[in-house]
């Protein structure tokens, strides 16, 4: 058969799609691989979705997502023209490479890292260089000076959690300007800045400098702090200028991406910010306590500034530790990918999920 | 300044981006502009959004939509390995340029058809050539008879709302065995078939065809006949391997693109058949009534087999009568495009809508 050949689009053949974590469905598992929140979203998001006009279903959302758009610029002290809207971050991710990376040369990002970046490059038919995290897998910013079309990578990074600093992220911009450096920031409501506020050396949202620098977009999803995985919201922060081109690219391939009550709950969520910051607090907590538990338990665990941990034990075989636990429908992450093939990274779970799965190691140890 | 120039992917500059209906908000309008049901979705499916386990949105949904593949695949009598869920047939659609009309010939569609599809090519860089509806806005399959890289219309086709027979698109596909043919059937809910069942004169969905002609390709939505356009969901339909491309494109772009409450809404609809025949029926009926209202106020109306009717009068002025409506708060869609920039576009809806919308066309004629 020659089907695949005569009708596909010759790209098709070369892509090689991002593979997500497993989404059980229907089963009791005690899931720890996707680093969703383990508590659910305001109730007052909640509540928005009730109490919608449910019949109003029958008619196309606001295309443009207006009121959410008001309510992420008022919510961040930005206009809404900075905002942009997408169907979960990967969708904004999506129509980012799209939008600024198709250039001639090549873009950047880390050696470890969220491994959608690839697949978008193949879409798109980008060109990238990878760049390699230090040995203790930090990325350094002076491995970003050298010419590029383009510099992307989550701070915290995925899956090490490691945060980086505002001065670091200054400089990086500073040697770049005249590249766009997209910030995915999916995680940093879980980096928790100095007491001093947000000073140049913690690990803080850089969001505020888009309106300083006008190469820089910044990326934030509704999927982990906000807990609306199930739900599909992500935006983006940038200048103007960059937020057009998106919407072009956007207006290009679908005018509704957001449906109503997605866009309902999501203007609610951001009115509860007392939930919101409870809910993050108690994961930070968690995070903590979770840290020093397995490093008594003689792990080593990369310091997070994220809801999830990548850790690793010199006498214990990620891979059988994965498996160990997902016989004991505990499910964690595990990357073949070289240099953490050795790691297992697990998202920061309720206390009592987390005991469970310190309880599986102990069992893990004992066997 | 030379942002733009600078951080823009130089693609972006050329985009002309689709321009939708307005989507006005909270207005007390009669809205006969974007062709929504006129009735609301299934109680069924209602309850389907407040049944499902709210909390659970903090969890990623089923990013293959498996369960809701599969009640579609058993409602068409297929395998659900034949159905791709979109969010949205715009995104089904966009997905489907990239995957199959990427490719070194042109691709052709009517001059009149749905004006997101020359978004599409620009999107995607794909030629395409105009083939002319006949002077009665048919499609005639004899034209695309000509070599080409793939070939798509809406059937009924947009904005004109007439209907090409089972036989005329079963010539087309023995004629283009080579091609992707991709039948857009948004509206065909409300075509009628014969008395005799589905015949090949009849105007009738081609979906079963997809067992016969593995270059078919049947895009449907939720949008219209099942009224969720305000939750996102659509569909294709076709051969295994042409699937297997979407979810290629659709994995590389974004894993999750339906939420939770979308994909139990549209199991729950496609579970109601007889309120989603009841509705349909009752704008079938409706039209026929208004055709006939408006054929007595000497307006010719082409013969419709969707849920909107392309309206001409020999004295009137389309644009007028489309700003008069506008302030009378009836909004109908005026197109500025060569040959039916005379006609305005009026969606179906309630009889107690079309009855304002006819007394406001007779205030017109009065004045």
């Amino acid at each position: 058969m020659t089907d695949k050949n005569t009708f596909w689009s010759p790209l098709v053949h070369q892509l090689e799609p991002y593979v997500p974590g497993e989404q059980p469905v229907g089963d009791e598992l005690i899931k720890l691989n996707t680093n969703e929140s383990p508590y659910p979203p305001s109730p007052k998001a909640l509540a928005a979705i009730s109490a919608h006009a449910i019949d109003n279903l029958r008619l196309y959302p606001d295309p443009e997502s207006t009121e959410l758009r008001e309510v992420i610029a008022d919510y961040h002290r930005l206009s809404s023209e900075q905002v942009f809207i997408g169907n979960g971050s990967d969708e904004v991710l999506a129509h980012a490479f799209n939008a600024f990376f198709r250039q001639p040369k090549a873009i950047l990002f880390p050696d470890l890292t969220y491994s959608f970046y690839p697949a978008y490059c193949q879409l798109y038919q980008i060109d990238y260089n990878l760049v390699a995290l230090n040995d203790r897998f930090e990325i350094d910013v002076a491995d970003y000076r050298q010419d590029n079309g383009g510099i992307i990578f989550p701070n915290p990074n995925a899956p090490t959690g490691i945060g980086l600093s505002r001065s670091a992220i200054i400089s990086l911009l500073e040697a770049n300007p005249r590249s766009v450096v997209i910030i995915d920031e999916a995680y940093i409501d879980y980096a928790q800045p100095s007491d001093a506020g947000v000073d140049l050396q913690s690990v803080a949202s850089v969001l505020d400098l888009t309106q300083q620098y006008n190469n820089l977009l910044v990326v934030h999803t509704l999927s982990k702090s906000r807990a609306f995985a199930g739900l599909r919201v992500g935006y983006a922060v940038g200048h103007v200028d960059l937020i057009e081109a998106l919407q072009r690219v956007k207006n290009s391939f679908n005018s509704y991406p957001i449906d109503r009550l997605a866009q309902q709950a999501a203007i609610a969520s951001f009115g509860d910010e007392d939930y919101f910051q409870l809910s993050v607090d108690k994961v930070i907590a968690s995070r903590t306590r979770l840290v020093s538990a397995l490093e008594q338990l003689q792990f080593t665990c990369l310091p997070s500034a994220a809801n999830f941990i990548l850790i690793h034990h010199a006498s214990i075989d990620a891979p059988a530790l994965a498996s160990f636990l997902r016989d004991r429908k505990i499910i964690v992450r595990y990357f073949s990918t070289p240099r953490i093939d050795q790691y297992i990274r697990i998202t920061v779970g309720t206390d009592q999920q987390n005991q469970f799965f310190l309880e599986a190691i102990d069992q893990f140890l004992a066997a």
